[in-house]
């Protein structure tokens, strides 16, 4: 028996694309046996205009979905030997009361094998990352055209997700990120009420969710003016993701990439402050498989999606991120996000 | 040996709101022993800055975690006999890791402990709660102000994360929801191109995260015009609203608030449209303890906040549904979301 309950993979499995939160909604699939499908009585509806056609088992706030798995379960007279979860994602105590229900002789990991089917995206994944990379690359130039002397972190940024709203995105890939001056300087800062100044670097990261699948991009500009240490940061980031994107095709291995990036940032003088992995898979999750982290020993695959986003970062001082989404395909690569990406000085 | 890995939890205990994603992060806590904190490398800076004095051990992401914090525990020489943890949010896998470091002898939640205090809400966090609630409120008026004629559920959502984005708010509390006509019958719906015309009902439903705390408020209106039935509708919603509301003291049975409003629905032909619960505990969580269900036997405390929120949804109809935020005060209980509730016709 498999039990899977992220609302990614339900979504993978099952086109049904919704978050219950903390109510429990999960797919029982079987060797030889139709797999049912749990969810809050509410959301069956939409289940089955999502594609579902075996059965749901429904149920009210008020009941115990446990039992009812329970009970539907005996009713189909099957032995469990194996039980596979999604490990990584599966709580602790939802574990437990399956465990409760089911005595199986062994519990596996199911995230392996998902993993290996989702982190190839099929021609029709491609055209919705393409679409929602399309998405972010306007949202970089959303947010462009709103700089002025004095906006603040946060205007900028409302005025990014309002446009893209207006277009239809419902949700952000992940919090919106709007940086100035000094701030770009923390790999993970909050935008906040700081006004933009001349000289200062201006770094957007963002990305939409597009008909479940989702869209990272970085850029980082200077405003007005800049100073040599600032253009030879940016060069130095620029040069480094270039390198990381030339060495893409099938059959190398991941981490070389990670190792070719960061070579060039070493030997600028700045690798202590490229303190993060090259970037990550991309795909329902904005972070899935593969890891582009230099200990990762796989190899690069056609249809493989993910980020390349070396950055540097100097405490007080400022910092430059650089991210594409990169396709493989059967001999390189293509970027999926556009966005031009030499050092521009916004007026 | 206590571990705490929720960012919820983490934030509550140590002042230090952040989302690593699938990063580890956690506080490990021992009886007489110092804690410290497990984070990425990247986020040790401003851990500190939230005020974290005691040991810190960062990772880079090419770094097992796991293999630093065995080296620092060993360092310890501990003995652990219990291992407390975050049952229903930790994962089988941090779990399963963590039992290949430490081996004690029993595994209990530490989640009801850490609720009992969570739900009471103390002078600092009931005053962040109210400003939540008050930018909720002005989220409404927002949305409101941008109805007019073919207007779509998407610009209006838009315009309203826009305005309260501009306020400063970095993230709403949920993906806000707004509904025209029968698609407000739809509990879960997903605001989309719907355009607004006469006679829709507008459902919005919508909240923000302020310094770490949500706020969450659910309106209904007619546009423009309106028929009998939708008006019994919202007459029936409202009065369950109110009465539950009125109930709401310290030493009221929780479920009885449930029950309340239930019966007033039920007796009005309508039983069958309400599917949900009437509410659920809010704070650093959106949804948190108490679950305001009808099974729910515990007790009503000074200091808890929680929505109260019944609702009627007519498939290919449309429906309503009227949400505040509730404090439980000592001798009643006070409504910090203030938006007008009476029947109301967008003109």
């Amino acid at each position: 028996m498999c039990f899977i309950q992220s609302k990614e993979n339900v979504f993978y499995l099952t086109n049904f694309y919704t978050d219950p939160h903390e109510r429990l909604m999960g797919l029982f699939l079987f060797k030889n046996t139709e797999p049912f499908f749990v969810c809050p009585q509410m959301e069956a509806r939409q289940a089955k205009e999502a594609g579902w056609n075996y059965q749901i088992v429904g149920y009210g706030d008020h009941e115990n979905p446990w039992e009812l798995i329970h009970q539907f379960l005996i009713k189909q007279k099957l032995t469990i030997q194996t039980l596979a979860i999604e490990k990584e994602v599966t709580s602790y105590s939802r574990v437990e009361s399956l465990l409760q229900i089911v005595k199986p002789s062994q519990v596996v990991p199911v995230e392996n094998i998902l993993n290996e089917f989702r982190v190839i995206k099929d021609e029709k994944e491609v055209s919705i990352l393409k679409q929602a990379a399309e998405l972010a690359d306007y949202g970089v130039q959303v947010g462009i055209n709103a700089l002025k002397d004095g906006v603040t972190e946060m205007e900028v940024l409302a005025t990014i997700e309002y446009e893209l709203k207006k277009k239809g995105i419902r949700e952000m890939s992940f919090s919106t990120m709007v940086l100035f001056g000094e701030k770009s300087g923390q790999p993970h800062g909050n935008p906040g009420g700081k006004k933009l100044s001349e000289g200062d670097f201006v770094l957007f990261d963002l990305g939409v969710i597009l008909d479940g699948y989702c869209s990272d991009i970085t850029r980082t500009f200077v405003y007005k003016t800049y100073n040599e240490q600032q253009k030879r940061i940016y060069d130095t980031v620029l040069k480094a993701q270039l390198a990381a994107l030339q060495s893409s095709k099938p059959g190398i291995r991941i981490g070389d990439l990670d190792s070719t990036a960061r070579a060039i940032i070493t030997d600028s003088g700045y690798g202590d402050y490229f303190p993060h992995r090259l970037g990550h898979g991309l795909g329902i999750n904005v972070h899935e498989y593969p890891s582009m982290s230099h200990t990762n020993d796989e190899l690069l695959k056609e249809g493989m999606v993910y980020t390349i986003e070396p950055g540097i970062y100097i405490p007080n001082i400022g910092g430059v991120r650089i991210e594409d989404d990169v396709l493989i395909t059967n001999n390189g690569f293509e970027t999926l996000t556009k966005f031009p990406k030499e050092f521009t000085i916004i007026k």
